[in-house]
């Protein structure tokens, strides 16, 4: 029954830096748990903060060499490739706005480079990342991690597989509430940055949960956005980025779509969804309950498709750990984002061609995240006009 | 534990005709249990069908004397008028384009009218209708049935309290699968007319199911739709009226809106969703569990409330007939439309004014389904420009 | 889509009198409802309450001819007799302790008659009823009403259709919280009887809720429990009665079982579940929401079978009013043991055999139920022995 | 927002050997996940297999230095001792019938020990082995990992602090339905010694997953059974042991309880779930949504308490890593054993009194499982009896 990660077999921890991550970060602890569960990292370098002290406690927090903290990310470039035990790949865990200028000096000192998202905060910028990423022969890794779950895998595959025929609509949505009021005025770090364009980019829930909204929608459909029409609200007094937006979506192929998303959507915690319906079949999933993937063929009784269960494709099955029932979750989709990074660096560091079966997302994915945020804020601007990605 | 409908005593039976509803009908037959739940209509005659045997032959199928069933529904206004044990009030139950002529008939006949919906075809009679309603001095009761739901009752008077704070965020949906199939070509009675223009009207989904979503929204929150940018589509080929609707609302006071209606989502019966977000609390609503409703006061647990269980509210009360944990249903809530609308019908008849606490939907609401409707198919035709209601 | 009640077409209304279910009771107004959904009874004459001047004000209240609201059951019987319009048949509602001499009453002066359960307050008298009734060639029906929901028709016939192999587990039980404190201080005629053994008999929980998990078990599996090994409690103090019940069960054939019966569980309104373990398949039903059925063939994923839904079978269809997706509830499904009992009260007035397909509790069963809940007062009172039934 | 872990600070890593889980295992897997996920472990060592090659090739797959690879357990315990930077704690993830011996070895050399469950394969040697524990000085950690979850931490500390009263009723069950069949002809290695006797101990469901249940009820509750009666059957053809056992449990202090444990209910894969009720409120949970509690406080309406979300207490935050609505599973439960037995060992090795807050189970709590296998098996053997635990 047991399946340990993509299960290869071990071949050698691959050195990791992190940049960003430190003390009062969110995203920065679920990358080391991430990076740890299935064995292919090891943590040995960190620039975890742009205050030295700070970048320092945090380090002997979670338990770095201090030799190997740094005060800055461009130090931990220049040292980390100065040593024989130097570091092979960095996760970018900052806030938005520090993606491109660490990502970029990562990928051009030779790293491989695991970076969260949205991938910048300008189109402009996103598409130069991909060149230079491009140039440089690295590995480029976006964590949209939500990709991960084996039930998006097995969803994917089944569009693929044409088990759902031609398909008609998808709706998305993301919603959560822990924005309902001013916590930006609370003191938290999470907060804080997220409703500043300066630190966020030009889209606040659209940047910081639409995207995954959008991505997980074209990942699982293998459809692009064409066009949207968007309303955007910003209903916090004070609050200069949207905290909710809602947009009608047309996709490449003909399929119509909706999503939503809201941080200020009182009792919803986390409220990824995803319902996509065909010409002979419906899927509909929920992040909160990851292990199950609701799938109807048409004129036929509702399934509870789960991870590892009877129903279950090889998709899914690639990227779970244990049995069914044995609920897998966040942490785990997001160390199969993990996973698949290490087969990917391990075989360019090997000179190999990627191994198959890996379904990340890809640097393009990255720039279309950033098309879909300026094409929210364009349309919304214009009074919901569509406007093409 | 127990109440009996909305239990003020019994006072004799209202004498009943209906129009439609004859063998091969659906919501015929809805009205007729709807009407007997309560026991305070009797029906007594019936122009079921316009074709004449038809007609009598359903007659007899529900044990209508045959006497009373004519082949027309103007026979059967001219014959009861001039009976002295005639009926009082009529139901009509017909496809869409009837409603407007026979409504109009049996309200300057004298009579009360109780309809299904949307209240007419378009728009200019819809304003027609509401206006002979006015003249005629009779009872107008348009069956957005889903209103008599105990927890949607609950859901109203809690915004109305102001449980939720100013509302900032509501989303809609009815989705169904049934006609993800050209269904219309297997001879379902159904189908048939609901794809036919010259029946539904200009409306396919969003007439009717779109009218319920749209109601329920406007119901529960007690603001108007001001705007909306509709996008329709007919997936399937050859369909004439739209089977699927996605489109984005802006309420009067501010708020923003979705609204999802498809006939072709596979997996979905007759999902007709409502959730409601305040400034502080959300409301959540599915109508295929319709003795539930979720409530999350803003940073508190989020509590489930039941029909007739601890936190159910005086509206929810007055319209229950059973303890918690006893599910009703479909109905049930229909039912209450029936019960409400005998209390106003009595109430008339006597000359007193209509009982406190009724909360039936009102013929002006009708008027704004029509101009949903209208206003939805005019966004579409100019690619989803916002339109005015 | 539509089917009216089991829908054979209108053949007039039986007379209907009842005993019991005046003002403040519950399953009175439950048996009225019930009675008029699918329009086979009329309601005409009553012995509503044991009090007369409350009998009469109860019969007002609910439109009966004062001239046929009757000061007892036994006049009632009598006069009704005497009459040429006279009922056909009676109900029973009042609480257990009248049971028996009511029905043996009605049986005797030539009525059919519809009782509640439990069907006595002895063993003994239960089997003397059965005897009555046979003897009398009148109709007698156990308003074991849980047996009229259509997924549990489903259920019943997919058990004895093989669905589920040969049946190894069956898990029963019945929880509900509303007597968690003393409700029978607060002057509920709801709670008053139920926990006076006088009135209600050796059974407190296991005799009002008990005897319905019992029945549903051995209804949907056509099983019957041949031992029981029972421990009651009485947690409130001063009750007499039970109001927690676990029992282990061994059924015919070799199927294990265990059922828990409660009124003390807090949190459960009226939590009636099955769940049926085969060797090929597992079902699961809630009451709560009764539309649904969860069936696992083995091997394979879990489906969802609904009511009227893809997968919804003959016995299912025969007993649903309305599409999929709009729920029928605890009043349509006791409405189902009513249109049941008017076909088989209307063959055996014609002289006909019983029609096909009517699938109600019988008078048996009645008797079993007495038999199970003497068994696991036996049981209990020698520390949980075993005790065949 | 986030937690990482326990979140005490990184004070190295506790050399971490291993006996059992080499290749086709499936819980030494997860022991190993769940040591690296807070990242207070590093495994150095294992003897994974009784047969020394398939020891080295499991060793090589999961990246040990095949140096410290061993082929016997004995082997291990001296080399390991010899070594400066051997091993300080030692996890035994073997079938039942090993836990005891390798545990005593482990312990007198001078090991910490983190065990399997359940403890050994009879009550005797479960004593033996607290005593031998007791008298050694080290840590003895059983990982009954579903006290990990945050939620079972929360409903813990809710009933320690009263907000149910005092506890009436406890119903706990595990269905699972791998074993429907006959797995163990199949070639699964998990199936073929859970029900070989040698193996397994005389406990087959009760040993595997009702000894769990068993647990968790006790664990939660605080109180202890001190009487069962069971009733334990071999439903698959040619199995010695239990495939399903229903029992009837008396609690310290008067609770009443049942427990249900079966490999064979078809439709089930982990379907642990707990349920208490208290004179002032009840508990439900169910491990396949481990993130979601249900808390009735009487009289009130039902709340969702959620992992991290409003109503979440201490003692739940305290073994929670990422935020509300991003699921945490079993992974991240068993990794809370791992984390709390860092801390003990870490704890005992400087010399420290245990650090508050620990809420592990105990060995006293392994011989109460064993104490419970042999009961339930006493109690089967003599027809149900009540057996004192």
């Amino acid at each position: 029954m047991a399946i340990e990660g993509r299960g290869e077999g071990f071949s050698g921890r691959i050195r990791l830096g992190m940049v960003g991550g430190g003390q009062g970060a969110f995203i920065g602890g679920v990358h080391r748990i991430a990076s740890r569960i299935d064995d292919k990292f090891e943590l040995v370098a960190g620039a975890l903060s742009s205050t030295p002290e700070k970048a320092l406690a945090s380090a002997r927090e979670i338990g770095l060499d201090p030799e190997r903290s740094y005060g800055s990310y461009e130090a931990m470039a220049e040292k980390e490739k100065a040593r024989d035990d130097g570091i092979e790949a960095v996760a970018i865990v900052t806030p938005n706005h520090m993606h491109f200028p660490v990502a970029k000096t990562f990928l051009q000192a030779g790293f491989h480079v695991i970076c969260d998202k949205p991938m910048t905060t300008t189109l402009a910028e996103a598409k130069e990342l991909a060149e230079i990423a491009k140039r440089s022969g690295k590995v480029f890794i976006l964590t949209h991690n939500y990709t991960g779950y084996p039930m998006i895998r097995q969803a994917r595959a089944m569009v693929a597989n044409g088990d759902l025929g031609k398909i008609r609509v998808v709706v998305a949505e993301y919603a959560q509430d822990w924005l309902a009021e001013r916590a930006e005025d609370t003191g938290s770090k999470q907060a804080g940055w997220r409703v500043d364009p300066a630190k966020a980019g030009a889209g606040g829930a659209i940047g910081d949960i639409g995207t995954h909204a959008h991505n997980l929608a074209c990942y699982v459909t293998g459809l692009r956005v064409e066009k949207l029409s968007a309303d955007l609200s910003s209903f916090v007094s004070g609050r200069k980025l949207d905290d909710n937006a809602s947009m009608l979506l047309r996709f490449s192929g003909g399929a119509k779509g909706m999503l939503w998303a809201s941080q200020v959507a009182v009792g919803n915690e986390n409220g990824l969804t995803l319902r996509v319906y065909g010409e002979s079949g419906g899927l509909e999933w929920a992040q909160e309950e990851p292990n199950r993937l609701w799938y109807t063929p048409l004129g036929q009784a509702k399934r509870l498709l789960t991870r590892g269960g009877a129903g279950a494709n090889a998709a899914a099955a690639a990227v779970s750990r244990i049995p069914p029932g044995h609920p897998e979750g966040y942490l785990e989709g997001f160390a199969t984002i993990y996973a698949e990074a290490a087969e990917l660096i391990r075989a360019a560091s090997d000179g190999r061609p990627p191994p198959d079966g890996i379904a990340l997302p890809t640097i393009e994915d990255g720039v279309d995240g950033l098309a879909f945020i300026e094409a929210c804020v364009a349309s919304s601007k214009k009074d919901g006009a569509w406007v093409t990605l």
